[in-house]
């Protein structure tokens, strides 16, 4: 059984709906995927929920889809995003791939006091969560932002965010989730961990809350899974 | 602050025990780590905790620790077993990473009826999984077996070990977790999913127990620290 391939389009979607593929979508399914006319595509635009589309024009460098009929209606992610501080290449693509799969409805990179990025590709990262939403058969895309500094980020915080903090100093102490649904946030810290600053000022924000996430130490891309998941089977859409 | 390396090594560990050096650990810890004599270094063989060594001879094809002080207490994980259907080499190595890092007791690639791997490199896995045990601040390395059946780890299977699996056909249903403790396993599927026999073979297991991971398809090495953080939370070291 071929799988039926999965795009992120810009464009609305509804019954006949003729979406023009750019030059990398058109290279995707017929060079990479070897799909032709006729053959069954599914599209998502992040709003009009996943759409089967058949191929009815097929080029080198362009081709048309169809819309056809709606196979899955518009989900959007509860209203959780992800703050991470960049480390590594390899595993900031990952901590993106992964907050796309969870269900982040938001992605943010921050720096932090120990953070080592200066600036990030925010464009590679954008189209990695775009991969993620893809495979994972999803309908929505996260937005990732600018790297911008965690300080600066928590002087603008949007009053009835929650704020849920990973604070190794916590190892092995229980902390449940506090039963409260609305918006917030995660923070995972870099993997110097938060300078005594930071967590001293994370403590004392209004409707910050920090947990532990066992007695090992996680590396940041597997502590945002972790985080993710007790959150999501908690507050969010795994319930 | 300059980390201290941790090395997990096969000989006992005590006052003034002196360790000889491998080569890959001497080029590890005077190479590439840049450490010379007198040097801290922390130990772990599994067995006694974790000890605070230094370094008496250092040199390029080999050299000698001496124990000094044990700085953490031998700690066991759970008897938490990760099975899981091997994938791309990359998703792989991060399968037996985040294991190892997530507590799980021993990990067990298997091969289901959809899995693409007919063997993979035994050794090259266990590295990984004492790199990550080294990395987290663990004091235990798991076990990584060699690759069989699914259906022949099946036959087998011990009395008395519950078998949770990630069962995709259950998105968007709530199934808690059984608050029963004891030895359990958690099993992978492939990307794939798993066939109509094996899903059918798992419902009738006594003692196996499905799960939802939400309502979008995680990949295999998200899935794994996913369901690890839930029995982890529920059943294991984090409570």
């Amino acid at each position: 059984m071929a799988q039926i391939p999965r795009l992120f389009i810009r464009t609305a979607l509804h019954e006949g709906a003729e979406i023009t593929l750019d030059r990398d979508h058109a290279h995707y399914l017929f060079g990479v995927m070897r799909r032709g006319l006729g053959d069954p595509v599914e599209l998502f635009n992040g709003q009009d929920g996943a759409w089967r589309a058949t191929v009815s024009e097929a080029g080198k460098r362009g081709g048309v889809l169809t819309a056809e009929e709606q196979v899955a209606p518009q989900r959007m992610p509860p209203d959780l995003w992800l703050l991470f501080a960049p480390i590594k290449k390899a595993r900031t693509d990952f901590i993106v791939e992964k907050a796309a799969e969870m269900g982040a409805a938001r992605i943010c990179p921050v720096q932090t006091d120990f953070t080592n990025a200066e600036r990030i590709r925010q464009d590679r990262l954008q189209a990695h969560a775009v991969e993620a939403a893809e495979q994972c058969g999803g309908t929505y895309v996260p937005e990732v932002t600018d790297l911008v500094p965690l300080s600066r980020m928590l002087d603008d915080w949007p009053a009835g965010r929650r704020l849920l903090f990973c604070d190794e100093a916590l190892a092995g102490e229980v902390r449940d989730l506090p039963a409260e649904r609305g918006p917030w946030a995660i923070l995972i810290g870099p993997e110097g961990g938060f300078s005594d600053a930071e967590r001293a000022r994370l403590r004392g924000m209004d409707g910050a809350h920090a947990i532990s996430l066992g007695p090992r130490i996680l590396r940041a891309d597997t502590a945002a899974v972790a985080a993710m998941t007790l959150w999501q089977s908690a507050l969010g859409d795994w319930t």
